[in-house]
């Protein structure tokens, strides 16, 4: 999917909501787990009351993992149920991978081509040739971690530069803009850094940004769209439990279904205001 | 298994050499195709031959997880058959995972228990709280990315802090310190810095470290030795295709063995010359 056809696919659905399958097989509802594959039985309801709300599916992969190759057949046949509706989703692996060269084409083969993810999250530490690789497929995209939304961010992502004078954050987003750009590359902006938002758009006024959640962890709609918005609205934004987990019973899609759209419902207004529409 | 059992184990065998389980489906031979598993078979034989003189062994996850939900059999097969060998091997999950707490919480239980390795590599970028969870399993450890050995390390590791003139990769160092402790961490640390290891041993003498190659990338085992090592010895080095590549026919396992070999009795005359035996 290109960057034009995500922000038709937001235009349409009047929505930029991400929903993340964080799909702990301990908290799927209990009547699922009868199901040859719970986890995926899970994921397919969820979608099927979803996608009219939403533009992206984001599976976290430590949820799949933590059950060995099973989980990874659960993954397998969630992507290939959103595959058949390309069109419609965006889908990002959530996987923060990044390793040496020839190490990180093969995790760009795993997602990108062997899953067929439209995109993967990507850890900056070790450099540009360990996320090149992952740049150079057709129509696929790198999300990038910038600025994380945990405790653990003020380790060293603000870390002040002696040379330059800039955070660890934005010589992250600086050094990265010679490795792609905005039509193969977006950033991991938590909300909780709402007014760093702005610092960001200075530097990238152009690039999508993948916001991992609103609400629960801190940072409001409001705020992330005020600062993060641009012209092809330019953000993804993300909620995992607030949706998926929001009831653990047998209504659980009608739940899901209503939660995705009162975001959705706050998002057209966004969009509206800002003359996205 | 505990710091002193490793330090054992390198003493009895002589040996602080790592193989890398980097096991391309497409680079090993090509007779072992017709197998049921070709890679796992490729690994047991691998490790059959190499056993002796090799102390860790450290498949990289990319390479399984390009092959989807088959790759990851493969390596469940692979730990399973190290696991039958538990006291004579150190195992080591190169993954360089890292996310949110609960999240690293779910990877931790993944590679740690679900797998049952004895370690796992793990990235920094997101600091405390995402490498914390995989420090809370009884006789595991983390390795952490600290220097890398490839070229896009220059890009962050080695940025200057405004406020303590220190390096990324110090600070990392110097703030991981607060996270375990060398009895339960360890780092990686890149062959071609092998004069940066001194500044590195400054920080953290007791610790273990990882040093991902010698020779191929750069940094002799001579050099990594003199400034890397200490009173437990105190490093795992690593060689993958040196050893498991060397011979590409069905020679591969007399090929790998020798090679072994040889980088074992270069180990044991540096342990000798440093009354480590």
């Amino acid at each position: 999917m290109t960057r034009e056809q995500l922000f038709q696919l937001i235009q349409k659905k009047k929505s930029f909501l991400c929903v993340g399958l964080d799909s702990d097989i301990n908290k799927i509802p209990q009547h699922l787990l009868e199901k040859d594959d719970p986890v995926f039985e899970f994921n397919k309801a969820i979608i099927d009351a979803t996608i009219d709300y939403t533009v992206a599916y984001k599976p976290n992969l430590a949820f799949y993992e933590s059950r060995g190759s099973e989980g990874l057949i659960s993954l397998e046949k969630t992507i290939a149920y959103l595959n058949e509706r390309k069109d419609e989703v965006f889908t990002i692996a959530d996987a923060k991978r990044g390793d040496i060269g020839n190490t990180s084409a093969q995790y760009a083969k795993a997602f990108l081509e062997t899953y067929g993810f439209d995109s993967i999250t990507v850890a900056p530490y070790m450099g540009e040739d360990s996320v090149s690789p992952f740049l150079s497929l057709e129509n696929k995209w790198v999300i990038l971690l910038v600025l994380t939304s945990n405790k653990g961010a003020f380790d060293f992502q603000l870390i002040e530069n002696k040379e330059s004078g800039k955070r660890l954050f934005e010589e992250v987003l600086k050094t990265s803009q010679k490795w792609g750009n905005a039509d193969n590359m977006m950033y991991v902006v938590g909300a909780t850094k709402a007014e760093m938002l702005s610092d960001i758009r200075n530097i990238i006024p152009n690039h999508f940004l993948l916001v991992p959640g609103v609400g629960a962890q801190g940072g409001s709609l409001e705020e992330v769209a005020k600062y993060g918005l641009n012209k092809q609205c330019g953000l993804l934004v993300n909620s995992s439990r607030g949706i998926i987990f929001k009831s653990h019973g047998k209504d659980f899609t009608e739940v899901a279904k209503a939660e995705a759209k009162k975001l959705q419902e706050q998002m057209a207004e966004v969009l509206t205001n800002n003359n996205l529409l």
